[in-house]
């Protein structure tokens, strides 16, 4: 049993990857960010969920790494006709997943099941489950005060500068079955956290009370990939959120972020002269993490299928040694 | 002023033509059905004020008569593929028109507000407004049980044999602003009693409060144009439902219906030998409603035109004799 933590799109490329990479995928479950849901237009939106399902169900738009793949937007010009609010980019097939999504949890079923139901209907062949089912909203604190995850993210196209970040409803939420049965399940092999935003996508995970603890006494080791490469982030607001909150933009500060769960790291080649120092780092010069240096960009579904080989592979070492 | 009363397909087509033969297309208020509205994927659906907002913004689809021209069907398909209800035609432009209404609705806005507004924003020149702001729902009656609208007239077909109809709500509803003032206003030159069904279309509006009093009592000729033709429905369910109810499917038919509040009735050329026994039926063979023989078929937007011209002249005629 492998578990991967994942946000958007970076995530969800190596949750693909890990399915490609394993025998049997149905041995692979993917928990999922829910911080940056949403209700717009009447309708319950999850947007990292969708990624991560799309993807895995290899039907996202390869260009954008959201959406749906040949998506069309019929839908949105006619509403934008009509004065509606046409920010958020819901496309006419991508649609039908929040309408469906909302009407099942009107009717009382658990973001889990809608969940697992719509990912196996578009036939992802390993598991997908969000962080929680109950409602968790990522806060942005920015200089021009709180703003919804939404807001921050696609109306104000991340600009204004980050000061903080709360994840509301966290402290009440529970991990979902199927997460919390993975961590205490004794065939768990490996974690995987997905190279996602460590601030916008997988802390909201980890403040789910319970995670943090959990990954720490798992028996599994946990393995992070760097979404930090040269000093930048490969897609999204990472590198600016990182220096707004006045930590350095780098690989290091990300290990740093979750080294008291970490067991291994995933640096790119780019990042090589940064190997030693992140596995000295911390308890007076004792190796704590194990560093393991491999190309993580992902341009192709080989490049998934080959960086996620590598992860399980280095995880096995761990777990061995 | 005048004001035409329609349900769907056929009562849309006669009030384009009131449009497309008024001088000044805000003369006409065209007052619609929303027996036929419901609640499907959560969103509100107003079947006949949407087919009269697209019908007279020139967006209709020429081929149903309703639903949009050009229209595409991916998010239909996706939802199918979703294991979703697909049941219930939702084009992707058209979906436009019931999210923003709904959110509309839900933020408060009446549905006067909200038809006047869209139907403005797709280039409608002459007023549509509901025949109310309250919920009525149309439950028809069947040997099978009560059917909401909507299960009886798409989900089965009309398939199911009609023993009546009601309209809950309908009690407490009241005429929309637009319906009540255009009834009252002293401007009122005609009340056309659109081709549409007698029982599922014209009846709702009928059973709102002060509707047939003020109908009977108003200055105004009221002239009704036959959506039976040599005994059958032009479209839809109307004749069958007559036979069902044990009434003969016959213009005739229709104008005893409409008799208590009819001034002037209009007669296919199809059913000219009908027009003596229309007249002098009722009243002891007095002569209470002018019947006029016109061609009523309307398959382009001359016909429509033409024939509208025709009733507007008919009324004329009333108003002055």
């Amino acid at each position: 049993m492998i578990l991967a933590l994942a946000g958007g799109v970076g995530g969800a490329k190596l949750a693909a990857g890990l399915q490609a990479a394993l025998k049997a995928p149905a041995e692979l479950l993917t928990v999922v960010n829910t911080g940056d849901d949403f209700e717009h237009l009447g309708l319950r939106i999850s947007p990292d969920l969708d990624t991560v399902t799309y993807t895995l169900s290899g039907r996202a738009n390869p260009e954008t790494g959201w959406g749906l793949a040949g998506e069309t937007w019929h839908f949105l010009d006619a509403l934008a006709a009509l004065g509606g609010e046409d920010w958020f980019r819901l496309g006419d097939r991508d649609l039908a997943t929040h309408v469906e999504r909302t009407r099942r949890l009107r009717a009382g079923e658990t973001l889990s099941r809608v969940t697992s139901d719509l990912s196996r209907r578009l036939g992802v062949p390993s598991r997908i489950a969000p962080m929680c089912d109950e409602r968790v909203r990522t806060v942005v604190e920015t200089d021009g005060g709180d703003l919804p995850f939404q807001e921050y993210f696609v109306r104000r196209a991340c600009e204004p500068a980050v000061r903080g970040l709360r994840f509301e409803g966290a402290a009440s939420a529970r991990m979902s079955t199927a997460f919390a049965s993975a961590l205490a399940d004794p065939a768990l092999e490996a974690v995987v956290v997905c190279p996602s935003n460590p601030y916008l996508s997988v802390d909201p995970i980890l403040a789910i009370p319970g995670v943090r603890g959990s990954l720490v006494r798992c028996a599994a080791p946990v393995v992070a990939v760097s979404p930090i490469v040269g000093g930048r982030a490969l897609k999204g607001p990472a590198a600016k959120i990182m220096e707004e909150l006045g930590v350095e933009a780098s690989a290091a500060a990300v290990a740093d972020r979750y080294r008291d769960l970490l067991d291994g790291f995933v640096l790119d080649e780019t990042d090589r002269a940064l190997a030693g120092a992140i596995e000295s780092a911390g308890a007076g010069g004792r190796v704590r993490v194990r560093v393991r240096v491999e190309r993580t960009i992902m341009h192709t579904g080989e490049d998934r299928t080959r960086l996620a080989a590598r992860v399980l592979e280095f995880a096995r070492t761990l777990r061995e040694g």
